[in-house]
């Protein structure tokens, strides 16, 4: 279908020239490149007009640059008469500046939302929101794919006996329910509490873990403190061994060595984010998002649901 | 007047405190911060409900950054509930990206400009836009300051004899034309030719330059490819010494080296972008658009013109 067009900036290159090969259109032409002092220059090397097109970026770090990429890319498809300009964000940025924490604080995840419409986005096409409410603050329509089927395949293929699927804490159960149902395994959860301000905390664990394989879910995985922390704590209370997955590997400042210093015997993540050389590790399996959403793609284009693809 | 109040964001932190020490007012408290994963990370740290606020920041390089920043703390401003915000960019970043140069390309002057009122600006105030047209591409109200007067009055300091004021290229006429009848000089314009494609340009000079000082006047330096070769011709065609001045020094890439190989004897610019400390040399002189900058903001705020500022 000439009409269809995948275009991709410069957070996440392999895994959308996978996107484009799954689909099985070229990679559309442009150029991404900076002017002398930093600001980003945009050309697009081929004939846009009328087509539907779909632009691929992961608002990764660095967040602001890859935010602006994005955003220049979308004004100028939008000025070269795109019919509609669906952007691919398999990882959404400043997703966890969603609300107001704090008084006086600023709600970037809307403010992010608001910018990408503001720009000329028609539609957004995603992959776990850290807040399924981030849906509503666009205006415009948001597909949300979901990496859980992606993690739980693996885990299914690796025949593993008596696991238990464990959220590092109480905003993570809805996930972990739903890997623990696609491997028809019981959930645990880590309970965090403080007993009394500047006290250290203590890590309850809710649920039966003891003998069991703990394979802790989660979306984003940043510094990687809360997990590193959970997969001890469950090692502490008797697991027998301790996986760890999330879709988006964020993966900041000390989180390598942690998650190599941990009690985790693996770590297994999506491509949602580049891995860099110095992120990876023997510790660290990296799965493709690239079939599900080339496939979403279609779906879109061919105006069909998304949802199926989770079956 | 406790109603005004003023911020500060990271790009030009020096020049933002001399303006509200100009204005006597003490500056906002507000922390802005990364957090681990390079996410900007702001807090507003005193009640600015109802007030008048001014929010200075240089979108200068890296301009990605100093844009993200600005447009995240007008979005906490707006949701603390400020009464007004007034964006002050000593520097508008992006300016030359203001027209369709060549085809599909974005026209990022105009998304940022769209992205500012997004977030919730409710005026600009700034400071020689490359472009004036650019004040069109809101649909707030948009204050320009100029910095010729600040320039020429340096000059006029100076006492040179027998001087012209040299504009480096055709667009730049109209502002060595205010700088000439400020200091009651005549002006020449250096006038490129490609005679033939692939042959070098020719720098051709109309006017007369012959044993005078010329005073080289732009609005941005960038990689001071321009102003250098035009020095150079001047000297060639006989000026007796160069001077050089523009509001903006950017100077990315080749700039400096440029500059200290070329026969510009001083070259003056403004602290609308901060001048690093690889970019100060024997021959740069910084003049400061504080007071200019902090006099405008008190007409603003008193409903006042700020078209007398130019007296
Ligand atoms: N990039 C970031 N890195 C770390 N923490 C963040 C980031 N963005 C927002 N936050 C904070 O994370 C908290 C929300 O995370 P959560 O409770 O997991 O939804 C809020 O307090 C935010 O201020
Ligand atoms: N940051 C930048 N650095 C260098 N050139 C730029 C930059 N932004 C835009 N341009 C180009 O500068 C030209 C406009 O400059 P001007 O003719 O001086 O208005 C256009 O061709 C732009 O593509």
């Amino acid at each position: 279908d000439p009409s269809l067009k995948v275009f991709t900036l410069n957070s996440n290159k392999g895994l959308a020239h996978e996107i484009t090969e799954h689909i099985g259109v070229p990679m559309g032409k442009s150029s991404v490149t900076r002017f002398s002092d930093g600001e980003v220059q945009i050309n697009i090397e081929e004939s846009i007009r009328g087509c539907d097109v779909y632009l691929i970026q992961s608002t990764s770090a660095p967040a602001n640059e890859h935010i602006m990429e994005l955003l220049i890319m979308i004004d100028a498809l939008k000025r070269a008469s795109a019919r509609t300009i669906n952007v691919v964000l398999p990882y959404y940025g400043y997703a966890r500046q969603d609300r107001k924490a704090r008084a006086r604080e600023p709600i970037t995840a809307k403010l992010v939302a608001n910018l990408i419409t503001t720009a000329g986005a028609t539609r957004v096409l995603t992959l776990d929101l850290h807040a399924t409410q981030i849906q509503g603050f666009f205006d415009i329509p948001v597909d949300q794919l979901m990496g859980v089927p992606i993690l739980a395949d693996y885990f299914a293929e690796k025949q593993l006996d008596d696991i238990v699927i464990v959220s590092p804490d109480h905003g993570g159960v809805v996930r972990a329910r739903k890997m623990a149902d696609r491997l028809k395994a019981p959930i645990a959860i880590i309970d965090k509490r403080r007993p009394k301000p500047n006290v250290s905390e203590v890590m309850n664990i809710v649920g039966n873990i003891e003998g069991k394989t703990a394979i802790i879910i989660d979306d984003i995985i940043d510094t990687a403190g809360t997990i590193t922390l959970a997969a001890n704590a469950l090692v502490e209370h008797g697991a027998k061994e301790v996986y760890a997955c999330c879709t988006h590997p964020v993966l900041s400042g000390p989180a390598m060595e942690r998650i190599n210093n941990s009690k985790i015997k693996e770590l297994v993540v999506t491509n949602s984010i580049v891995l860099e050389d110095e992120k990876k590790s023997e510790k660290v399996t990296e799965l493709s998002v690239a079939a599900l959403m080339g496939e979403a793609i279609i779906r879109v284009h061919e105006h069909a649901s998304v949802s199926t693809l989770f079956d």
